[in-house]
């Protein structure tokens, strides 16, 4: 498809540094993408985005198609018109937002009918109007309707929801037109292997220009996920990028990098950093920690963020606890940053094949502590 | 004082153009200083009020004694070395606050025992507590401590307050003792000439290098004011900077200046954008206005704020409903950005003895209404 392309420029085991362009700009894989579930991410400007070296963002089908709606966005030039931001968008399907926050669902064959979380009105999300939304809000990187069953559901209903999701791949690209978007289909399975297998056969025969994973990251075991992946990296092409959806912390992004995957988004870095929660170079650190009242080091003495070089533990401790709003963007700005920065250190140990010996070190360092070992 | 001065640069009519300079910074009057409550403005980096040109802000003794305490602010290097905000600061003196928000207040000579609204605890504010407080916070500003009465109080007490408010700035000076801070009397009296100018005449007698006018924007008639500020214009030193506390909108601030105030502070700029309401070169804009909806323009198409230049209304708009604080921020940034502007506006009218013509369209452009005239 014109301006779009995928390669993979360099190999270390199973760990693959690549490039994604689109036609708003590329991107260096692997990649973490914030999330910016109404089309902004949380309690971060676009321009702090830009410099912290965010290149692409996803945003939530299911919220955007229920305020201000996806006809509005489309009038108002798209997500990238609307929103300003004019590097990559990814939009999901909607299809996991509608099973974890629509209330009254009716599953069908045709799709999904429910209400709105926000004011109760009755909506349909099926492949064509997945399709339809997506093309409406138009990012570059878009995915197929697919059902994402809960964590703990029965064999008997993950082996359906899989063989739905590949009906609804064939009638999502059926039904998908636009040419300056990368339709991608996603794979389910749950923690079973041979309905991954089914599923990613499938998929592949369909064929896509990329692959996302879904249904993980949702009460699954660790381990059952790392099995997942490694056991799908051999069933998806080489050459297509590999999207693991809704994952997860900076030790489930190295080891997802080391069984083949590409692309990530999570809420983790900017959910916590609401609630209090930093991400270090050693680990996790709770701002409200009375431990912390009168810190005067950054949150990070290692790290490099507009954050971290300017206000203290004590000082962020105290703006957390009095509910100022900077808490929060001080915090996510560090969180993504922190994110963004072992994404770019992780792509640079992969180029120089030196990605075991980064991924040892980083794990071991990550499970220090914020105060050191 | 050593790192002090204050100087009338320009005059026209009454309003005057000025340079305050400080140990930490020079101010050019007339002046705005955002409001930073708890030690940051609500939902602005510092980062941000630099760029747009915020050269002083203003924090309240009364929110910094409970929280963190002023105790811990010394210990980490005063408010400056504290929140990483190198310019000027003013703090109050804790005496507003205490009686609009403190809980089971009891007034005598010595001071006012409260109980914090934040946990309940038990507190003494009084000169002597209040000036070693801000000294601990260490402000380049700071005020004596007052009795600010309530709008609607009888006579009786309006007097009762402002002799205590003088035998109290008496005491406040006895009590300061920092000579990196300049100490500000307030003026009392209420809207009763005869008072305020008793309590003028007793803090020029007692000797400040500078003079708050406290007490007004608590609910008075805006023409009562006005003819306060008219009264005290001439009993005030011409060669001291004045201070107009907790005023006020973009029409108070000019018929202010032009009535020989020189620094301002107010909410206004910055609760409101949380509340959706910009303040536009043509008056206010309610974002949740449903005319608003599909608006691609920006907030104040004549505005040069980073909000402006980046987002429609119709994308604030949508922000501001699903609750995202990106929408205070970006309206935060530009009420702000659009106060500073009018300031820079005001100070280069009087410089040009251009200031009553300036008034004069500026006042009839805010009339207008957002949508032009």
């Amino acid at each position: 498809m014109p301006g779009f392309s995928f390669d993979v420029v360099s190999r270390d085991g199973r760990a693959r540094a690549g490039l994604l362009r689109t036609p708003h700009g590329e991107v260096e894989t692997p990649a973490f993408m914030p999330v910016g579930t109404a089309g902004a991410v949380k309690a971060i400007l676009h321009r702090d985005l830009r410099e912290m070296g965010a290149r692409i963002i996803l945003a939530n089908t299911y919220h955007l198609m229920l305020r201000p709606g996806d006809g509005l966005v489309a009038r108002l030039g798209g997500l990238h018109g609307f929103t300003g931001w004019d590097a990559p968008f990814l939009t999901d399907s909607g299809g996991y937002q509608v099973f974890s926050l629509a209330a009254l669902r009716r599953l069908d064959e045709e799709g999904v009918r429910f209400q709105s979380h926000i004011d109760g009105t009755p909506h349909l999300l099926s492949p064509e109007r997945s399709m339809e939304i997506q093309q409406n809000l138009g990012a570059d990187v878009v995915m197929a309707f697919d059902e994402c069953p809960p964590g703990d559901a029965p064999r008997e209903a993950v082996a359906e929801a899989t063989y739905r999701t590949t009906r609804w791949a064939r009638r999502s690209r059926a039904a998908h037109r636009r040419e300056d978007q990368w339709l991608f289909g996603i794979v389910q399975g749950g923690v079973h292997l041979d309905l991954r297998e089914t599923s990613a056969r499938d998929l592949v025969e369909i064929g896509f220009p990329g692959y996302a994973i879904g249904g993980l990251s949702v009460g699954e075991p660790r381990e059952g996920r790392k099995r997942v992946l490694a056991h799908l990296d051999p069933l998806l092409p080489e050459d297509k990028p590999r999207y693991l959806m809704g994952v997860g912390t900076p030790e489930d992004l190295i080891d997802s990098v080391a069984r083949g995957v590409d692309m990530f988004d999570c809420v983790l870095p900017t959910r916590n950093a609401r609630n209090g929660q930093l991400f270090t170079s050693r680990g996790r650190l709770a701002i409200r920690n009375a431990r912390f009242k009168e810190d005067p080091r950054p949150p990070d003495p290692a790290c490099a963020c507009p954050t971290c070089r300017t206000v203290s533990r004590a000082y962020l401790r105290h703006l957390h606890l009095a509910n100022e709003m900077g808490a929060a963007t001080l915090m996510s700005v560090h969180n993504l940053f922190s994110y963004l920065d072992m994404m770019r250190a992780m792509r640079q140990s992969i180029r120089l094949c030196r990605f075991a010996e980064w991924r040892r070190d980083t794990l071991r360092r990550l499970a220090d502590g914020p105060d050191g070992p």
